[in-house]
């Protein structure tokens, strides 16, 4: 309801920042896991990432945001095919949902009043060429988590329910917070996550009396500091926008797929999904940043956000997953 | 049905007493949580305030207790947008409330007799602008408590369920009240409420003899006993709104700013919560006393009710929350 | 559907008989929980006690036995306001009775037919003015004795439900029946009961002779076992009106608001309802014994009844709380 | 649907025999729990019992099988009065049975079809005037079987439920039969049913060979079978009648009474409801003899089955309970 | 749907074989529990034999499949009474299937469209007169497997249920398959069971490959391999019906019913049902094979199906119980 | 959506594309258990082999994919009769799929606009001569997946539920995905499968490159990709439909079925499932192949993914199930 926090404003959390700035150059990169401390901005970098990137054109009154009419259900009301422009949907599991109003369900105002078995769309529809936002993720009911993830990762929402079999396109990107300490995600759901983040309350006296300075005028005089960060927000939207468009130009060295595969395999991380994240999300990278080529540095800084959360939990290494993939990763990258 | 026993005839409870005046200042704080003995008083107090505040104006019959048109949601009955007065509407949560009631849900009525999909407002909407009660907020369930604790931090209720996909403002202060015997909140749970005050029964003989005394009185003659009390309340009354027409232009020195900081983070309290509330806990109770600038003075006596349920339990220190966060004020603050 | 047994012919049983007579001069004493074992005449002695009362002037018809036009609830149906005479109501709580039952709930019948959303009175409406027995207390579940004690509290029901928002006068008695070695109630439901007696199966062998005699009396001619304890019972129904009109003029000296205190305080009991009972219980005595203050020998008498079950379990002391109450009593009442 | 087995051709299990007499000499004693082995013929023996008795009067169609017009409730379909003469009513409770089949709930059908709240009675009404038999007890839910046990007692039957507030007389003799190794009852459930009786499957092979031969005769040509006991069934019928005639003007002495005391201290039974029992079952079975008085043998006889189920378990007497309510007896009454 | 496979080509399992041929003959046996491995035809086998049984007559459409129109139940639909002649109906319980199903329930299409309240009959309906088989009998829910017994042995299904008060007749034979692996039958269940039979994989190399040719040649080219077998099975078919007409006239020799006795007393099996399902299963068999009294020859070889699922566990006897039943047998019968 | 990976460019696993195209050939073998990693393409697989195969011809509209008028289920709506051509079905199960869509249910919609019972065909309808895929079948509930190879097995579907008795031919092929790190089937269900096949991770660099770049190939320009393997797709499916062909005609002879029963007895498999999924699955291959006759070689080739899930696990053997099977097969077969 008031403007989001500015993107550019956050204090710190470069690892968060870098790897949402990724999903919107890539986002087909399977979504962020972000853990941590509750406070530390999490929904509140969200919010700010989808006000800073254009809108999008959609179909008016499209219930999935579709653009081209070949992309609207059959289901969807008639439509003139008016265009209007949008921001970019963000899109909140509020706590308690139902099942059926994640995936859509059965219209049953239209079903009492005029017997007819129609589709009434859910969030997953809402949600479609935006984000979906998780909060607690950890706290979600493991088969809505599933179901979550295999959306997002095939793209469409299939609906077989109360006599019902619908299916529509949910391209969106999946981003969750989670706080260890409340419960952890089963091994397998992790793996289904593209990038991953862990965010700490700072500890810097300076950063923290910065952060409440920064909040505090944000709240006292909203517009004032909009005004402010509008520049930077700019120069941000701006590179992911060119990053998009090179990306498909970016070279792939053989070289560089081979270090993708010998990282993944000495990091005993199961299937495939490692190397082709890592792989894509440093292609985008190379994109953001200008280069022709992905290199080994853009390997190493992604590998951390792109495999910590795909590890094995080792008995006898103390390190942290992402202490232990920065180490392997100067081992055999150099 | 009967007269609320006057707010300045509470005997003592004076931390209680102080947290729900704050509140009333900045409704903004996040609600408190009273912990303690049953009958102390604590739903008497919480009643007692409402009772003290000044009428609020709103538009006749508005579900949602609002005042001004454009606050007024599109579900609202049609309204000539006639202004009355009503008292500060304090709303209880009953045992075994339902979810629906508390969020609202579809008017099964309307459903059944008009075939169509109607929003039948529940709690959250009737406590907006005012406050919300619940006796024993560790025996409500867990995703009950979840449901309220976002909402009055969002200052707006989201209803998905049934089809129905409503939102309207619910700016409530929550007031929680718990018996610790009885079970625990997680400590997620703990950190989101704004301010928490221990009560405990008067050891001191006299105090429970003048308690008894008074109880006694407002039953025996009400109407003498409001008479009696009411100058006092007044006097309350007029200082809370003084405060809250100070509030915007007290002073909030950069040390201040720094101390916050300092103390939470020796005090290890997760993510940025705690700086804030107590920054401006402190700058309410500024207000309050008609101070032009926070001191060090204002954020030691807020820091107890505004920290202590904040801090992670040290089992090598046996003395309790609050007796901890007022031993380290001391040592940094001096 | 046959006549009460008397309430004087019970044998022995005094301090639930006291118990009892005390809430008849005193409504607002909280209820009386009776412990003990089967087959000793808990149920047997409310009736009696009911029936013994004085009818009470009703509007014919009311929903909540009310007297007086203003009392009477608007969903109420149309009445032309004759009044009628009914015997004080008792209401039995089924084994299996559904919250709805207890609280009332929408009119199935004429949501269906008319569609229209009435309000359809349950067990508390019915037992407004009158005792609700609750046998086997500890066999119900914990939400329901949470909600009937609130509502017996507070003197009004509150519901929240299916789209209703009713509340309607319910004062009543309530008397509840338990067996400690089927389960034990929470100390937090404990505390909430008025008065608490023990009930035992009698050893003495004259006195067992005696119940079955006059059980076999009863059951062999009613009609002439009524007829010969009529004016016993007759006597005790007079001291009971004689005492409700004395009650608001017996003297409450400080001395004894001090013996209240002091004893409480000495025994460790929570909060200050222990103290508002003891001194209310300890004036309704003197009210029925003609006595024009209250005296130590008013307290010392009650104190168990409204004190031993507050007191917390002490593991080094192996007397009942009653035993400890008497002996504390005697320690400092003398 | 085919004739029973005859009630004078069971082998053997005496004691069952007798407390089923007694029950229907005295349908107030509160029932009989049979507990032991599956194949020992307690379904067949209510079923025989029943059919021995002479028919039951009752207005044709009554629900509640009420024989006067004031004993119909209020909501039997209309009748002109015509009385016919039925069986007595032995009702099963099927497995899997619910609770509003037992107790009879809101009348669907007229509920939708003529939006009428009408009340459908359950077996408990059908079981008026009659058996009501429980196979398995012990694996019924303790709800329903203590529901079953209060209507037995009050001899009424009261919902609550879906908007109905229903009462109506529901005598009957209640029949539990149990197998110990599949689960107990509870002690509070135990104490409440009249009389107990164990069976046990014979060990002697000439009374086993018995069984069978007349299971199978009556199997194999029933007509021939019934003929051949019919008189013997007779005799029981005859007497049980008289007994009915006789029991109110069998005289109780004093030392009776004070023997039943006695015996119920000395065996250390809660509550008064043994001794109850023990004295109205001697009264049945003198009246069945032919007695003018009650004798100290007639309580020797009836004591094992009315107090055996009653006793509590000592862990150091290893003999059953008949064992020792047959020791004390003798000790006790020589 | 294709034709079942000959019941004279199953290649060994004579014990299952057998145990099934005898409920054709006498099918108040109680049912037949089959024991073993999966994959070793047990479902083949009961579908073989009904195939084998010559077609039962019965009224057109008759739900209960009656033959005679006293049979048939008041709810039934009209009929003209013409008689067809069907199959022996064989049922299968499939899994999931709910008890509404299986007993019948509310029609519910008649009583949304014509306000009715009708039956509609379940599977117990449909096997009246035939075989109802359970596979994996240990999977499903006790109350199913206790409900399904109940109605085997009273050959009547009663339904108490949303308000409907129904009996009709349920003759039919039980046939429940069950892997011990997967978790047992409550003791309780399998004495209710008439006969029992433990069937294993075989483990001769010829015997399997017969088998698998066989199978292998039905499914080939199945006309032709049923034209095979015809033969046999008629002979078996013809063999059952002269067995069903000379049962009533096989004699019991007094020293059979002995032996029945003393065996069973010997073995410790509980109640009386094992001497009834011995002597009318050797009953039977002495039928089948032309003999015109039991012998202890016919006793000898049904004492392991009859008996071997009533003993109770021996921990000292380490011989599987069919091994126990064998060794008793010679020991006693000689 | 997208046009599937092609079967041919699938790198490794050739045990699961076998597998696959046993099943191809031999839809009677009773599906296929996938177990391993994740994302090492199984779901790919599956899609890929339905595409590889000749569309297949169906009645235009029909519910159950029938090609002839005969297999038309009696509910399926009226149809001219026009063929038409489709792919070869997939059904995936999704995540929730609830047992009505599994199975099919009542059709809400007309039964509320039309108050008729119909029947609303579910996804084993949908899967009728195609294949059936169950991602992480061992997350899925037992109670289903038992439903789902009985009907695998049988062909058919047997709908017993809320009023209906339905059954339509239900053929196809489940293949079903597991992790055995996520939870383990039960023992009884494994046997179930016809065949089974371990998939994992590649750790050979060049292969792992290898399908990172073909699927980079695919997802960057699918056009091309599909061209350039569309002529080995096609070489598959040719052998596919030789092999069906040719089956009928292929040998068995009776030193192979010696085989079959010699390794499945020295296995331990119970039943006899095992030999006759071997024989058939040998048949399968060598009609692949365009053998006359199965030889051992064939049979070598097929006992680990015919057999190894059918093993008993032994605790003193720590190979794998298939290296146990190889093993045997050698020392056996030579």
């Amino acid at each position: 309801m008031t403007a989001p926090y500015p993107f550019s404003a956050i204090v710190g959390q470069d690892q968060m920042k870098r790897a949402m700035i990724l999903t919107a150059i890539e986002p087909g990169l399977g979504g962020v896991l972000v853990f941590g401390d509750r406070g530390t901005g999490k929904s509140t970098a969200v919010r700010a990432l989808a006000a800073l990137l254009p809108p999008i054109r959609m179909i008016e009154g499209s219930p999935t945001n579709a653009e081209r009419a070949e992309d609207s259900p059959d289901w969807a009301p008639p439509s003139d095919g008016a265009i209007v422009e949008c921001p970019t949907p963000v899109v909140d599991l509020p706590l308690g949902v139902t099942e059926d109003r994640v995936t859509g369900a059965l219209d049953i105002e239209r079903a009492l009043t005029r017997g007819e078995k129609a589709f009434e769309p859910g969030l997953l529809a809402r949600a479609n060429r935006g984000y979906l936002y998780i909060d607690e993720v950890n706290l979600l009911e493991d088969h809505i988590v599933d179901l979550l993830l295999d959306v997002a990762q095939s793209g469409e929402n299939v609906v077989e329910r109360e006599g019902l079999s619908i299916r529509h396109p949910a391209r969106f990107v999946l981003v969750g917070s989670g706080n260890p300490e409340e419960g952890e995600l089963r091994p397998q759901l992790l793996d289904r996550f593209g990038l991953s983040v862990e965010v700490r309350s700072p500890t810097d006296i300076e950063e923290r009396i910065e952060i409440i300075r920064r909040r505090d005028a944000y709240e006292t005089d909203t517009a004032a500091f909009l005004a402010h960060w509008q520049a930077e927000d700019a120069a941000i939207r701006d590179a992911i926008l060119a990053a998009r468009a090179a990306k498909p130009d970016v070279t792939t060295p053989d070289d560089i797929l081979r270090d993708c595969a010998t990282l993944c395999t000495a990091l005993g991380a199961d299937g495939l999904r490692g190397e082709l994240t890592l792989m894509r999300s440093a292609r985008a990278l190379a994109a953001y940043e200008g280069a022709a080529t992905i290199t080994r540095d853009h390997l190493r800084r992604v590998a951390p956000i792109a495999l910590s959360h795909r590890l094995r939990r080792d008995p006898l290494d103390e390190a942290g997953s992402v202490t232990r993939v920065i180490r392997l990763t100067e081992d055999l990258l150099g």
